[in-house]
């Protein structure tokens, strides 16, 4: 039933049709994903092809029935979910921070699918004045309308980066001179005893195995939250709050 | 779609039945909540009555069509949702904490009524060792299987505690020996000025309001927390998980 909810809330976001969408990626729209049947053929579907491609557009290939699920029109093989949201590159965002004489402090989710969850941290990061939120481009919470109530306005506000990998993001971060946290069960430090009046980027993990191991790897630091009780594990926006919050707080 | 959904969760919970009713109240069980036809006749149904009435429990009048959406086999007039928890006392719990020499941590929840709020709540209150979550009798989350979901099982270990008045056992707690501090953003000092090593109860509000006047007033203290951005409110189980977190901090 959840699964069928979720089709019908992402009416407003399809296009489909090979025209329609090619007129669209013309048009500079943005999508959140693209589906492409796995056999298509003809001479329009070349030039879809072409143009996904020379766009750097990531599409997925799927059976036939599978496009259906999404509409009972005809569909001729292509079934996009248009983006709600414009999305930036953090290179264009990072120097724009440091003009502004600013101290970046970034938010990088590493693998998080809950789109309530994701809604309700970037509510929390526009409430921390979190200067941009990086996301991987696959695997990541889906933009719909869900996430967007819950983020209360604020995937409206905060800039949404996509990366390719997050390792490299850090990588390209620490270059850019900030220090990369990650937040984790397993770290060695409080989350506490980091300095984030510096330049820096936290990233918060998946739902249920957190931050990976190679984002750890690449990290200047890891951070835990002191923990009482005996689950010792909190919701991931939750355990985004307190870091943010613990930010916010030395930032005064 | 959702009422639908929620009601069919809603099936395990169920006992309907003049006389199963009788018999799970004299069997001691807890119930999440009572309805009865509002023209109930009959003499079963005055020993029913007499029931709830003795013991105390509340209950609501709804027309037989109302209890019709519950259930289509025969509820002759009742229907109930049985407690999935078993629910405390703070006159029992304060003495035990006490007694074991600890500093008294609790937590208010003022008309707090998304259940995955109140499930995530009651999980970050594990993870921050608080000693119990009171909830109003009448107005707040039900606790449903969401909920227990949401809380990780946090529901199950935390002890939570029905008041029929959030104001009386602020003044319970006051004569208690324990600071009460309400999170608002139209508090006067930031959460982080007080003293949380101190036997405390910090109230937190329902995610339109906030906590209400009366809570406010009776409180000794209102807490705000640090915000940059512009949308300027928190998911409530953000904010109390922020409001936790440095309770924690100060205690370690």
């Amino acid at each position: 039933m959840e699964a069928r909810n979720n089709l019908l809330k992402m009416k407003d976001q399809l296009i489909f049709g090979i025209r329609p969408v090619i007129e669209a990626i013309k048009a500079g729209k943005e999508f959140e994903k693209v589906f492409v049947q796995t056999d298509l053929q003809g001479e329009n579907s070349k030039e879809l092809m072409a143009l996904l491609k020379s766009n750097g557009i990531r599409f997925v290939r799927v059976p036939y029935q599978k496009l259906n699920k999404f509409t009972r029109k005809n569909h001729q093989g292509v079934v996009c979910l248009m983006a709600l949201i414009s999305y930036s590159s953090i290179e264009d965002i990072l120097p724009f921070v440091y003009e502004q004489g600013a101290s970046p402090l970034l938010l990088l989710l590493d693998g998080i699918t809950d789109v309530r969850n994701f809604g309700a941290i970037v509510r929390t990061a526009e409430c921390a004045g979190v200067h941009a939120v990086v996301v991987p481009e696959k695997g990541g919470a889906q933009i719909n309308s869900d996430a967007m109530k819950t983020s209360a306005g604020a995937l409206n506000t905060v800039p949404i980066c996509k990366t390719a990998s997050m390792v490299s993001a850090i990588k390209y971060l620490q270059e850019s001179g900030l220090q990369v946290i990650s937040c984790t069960e397993k770290g060695a430090s409080p989350i506490k005893s980091f300095d984030y009046k510096l330049p820096t980027a936290i990233v918060l993990g998946s739902e249920d195995v957190g931050v990976s191991r190679e984002c750890m790897d690449a990290s200047d630091g890891l951070g835990a939250i002191p923990m009482a009780g005996t689950i010792g594990s909190l919701n991931v926006s939750v355990a985004g709050g307190m870091v943010l919050y613990e930010a916010v707080c030395q930032r005064r």
